[in-house]
């Protein structure tokens, strides 16, 4: 059993898993460190950490570690598993909440699970609010939510099977797939949802934000279909920059499908071709809402 | 006072409309006509009309109306109101609901709103349910719920501004426009959140429809992203095939523009470009959150 956990990043994401914990019932001690002081203190005094140490000392928090969960985009998640498998060993797991994963698994595979060295578990919480900050953490976070995992092999670890327990006890579901296909899968449910939201925001902006007449139209004559396709828009660009850079090709590819998809309606809205398009969104949702 | 009043097509907008009269206080008869005796039928049993009379009599019912209501898709209501046109008198007002205007204004311009001939009141309720049909009909259908009129001219007329009271009894918000201007703001803010919606769905039913194991990733990664920008998937293409055909331009313009906006972030996944797209997002959705 873990009897010292270190979260690396108390954001929205680390700080809801240091409060899951001890509403699951974690008696140990969890230890913050990350980048800026305010959001470690903010999470301290949420309960979320026990105590948090500064980044310069990171290496010395995590060699006193059992578990450490690397929680942050994953640019710094890289950065975090470059700089930490030096120091740590065999009888240690460090695992992740980054949206991509096959930069991570490969990464993974060159500096971690081998004779010496901490294992590695890939993970991805699909949980989150539209804006993120340790002050929005809450340990309900992951209730329902789906917990994924791209492990690099199937023998179990100790303390891979102990986290995984941890997170069933958050009341999130697990699933492991192969991390290829998670970034694949990701791009069409949830990366593509979001460029077409961001799209059709700023294309909206772009075209009536100057006019003040035309902006008071589409408030007054929009209703919740714009507000539903638009709703993502919201989201800041510091949450969906490293997503973009570690996982642009499968992004590109659905974007690209998408466009030829619109491009034929648009050429298709006279033609009984947009009622095949209409059956086969029906199909889709009939299967999602039964 | 209008006395009597028909509704031709007492479908979900229809019956709504019946029901809101009642709920509103309207005394005089309501008469329903339209092409299928069995939506006549729950329109009537549901109390939205007092008495039916089959589509081959309407003509008799609509010279004994004072107010007539189209309600109906758009190439329908083109129909009914070159049919009821000879017909009918000065003393009479028409008023429609469909979705798109430019086409029927043109139509009204030429056979109604001059000497010896009734009244045109181009309507169109923004209000509706993903599913149509008279069984799902409420008298509370238009509450808060927008009611958009392209006029033709604007000397106002007693049997208009009747209507528009009643309109406002219903619960609804009522907004002026200019035909043309009113079907590209709905292209823009309706139609193309719709097309994009089927779009997206239809591709992830060809892209994982006859693949079970990715039917099943698809169906527990995918979350509020996904449902929300796929829910208008579900709508019928009964509902939209007319609305594509009497506004095809302005719909192409909006996806070609779309089109445009989704290949600039594939372009630009890796470069800050990205950055701009989402503070332009960003302030779109600011504005309509405030």
């Amino acid at each position: 059993m873990s009897r010292r956990i270190l979260i690396v990043g108390t954001g929205l994401i680390g700080a809801s898993v240091g409060l899951a914990l001890r509403a699951a019932g974690f008696t140990g001690e969890i230890v913050g460190t990350g980048p800026t002081e305010r959001t470690l203190t903010i999470a301290q005094s949420m309960g979320a950490i026990d105590s948090w140490i500064a980044k310069e000392n990171a290496e010395s928090a995590a060699t006193d570690a059992d578990l450490i969960l690397l929680a942050g985009p994953v640019l710094s998640i890289l950065d975090w598993m470059q700089r930490l498998a030096p120091v740590l060993g065999e009888h240690q797991l460090v695992t992740d909440v980054g949206s991509t994963k096959v930069q991570i698994v490969a990464l993974a595979a060159k500096l971690y699970n081998q004779p010496g060295r901490a294992r590695f578990l890939p993970g991805h919480p699909m949980a989150g609010k539209e804006a993120g900050g340790a002050a929005l953490a809450e340990a309900e976070l992951f209730q329902n939510a789906m917990w994924l995992f791209t492990p690099l092999n199937h023998s179990p670890h100790p303390l891979e099977s102990e986290w995984r327990q941890w997170i069933v006890r958050f009341g999130a579901h697990t699933l492991d797939l192969d991390a290829t296909r998670h970034d694949e899968i990701c791009a069409w449910v949830s990366h593509l949802p979001q460029m077409l939201s961001t799209a059709l925001a700023a294309l909206l902006e772009e075209t009536f934000g100057s006019d003040s007449k035309g902006r008071e139209e589409v408030a007054a004559i929009g209703g919740r279909a714009l507000r539903e396709t638009t709703r993502l828009g919201s989201s800041p660009y510091s949450m969906w920059r490293d997503i973009a850079l570690s996982n642009s090709e499968p992004i590109a590819a659905t974007l690209h499908a998408l466009e030829q998809k619109l491009a034929h309606l648009r050429e298709n809205l006279r033609t009984p071709e947009l009622k095949e398009e209409f059956r086969l969104a029906n199909e889709f949702r009939a299967r999602r809402d039964s």
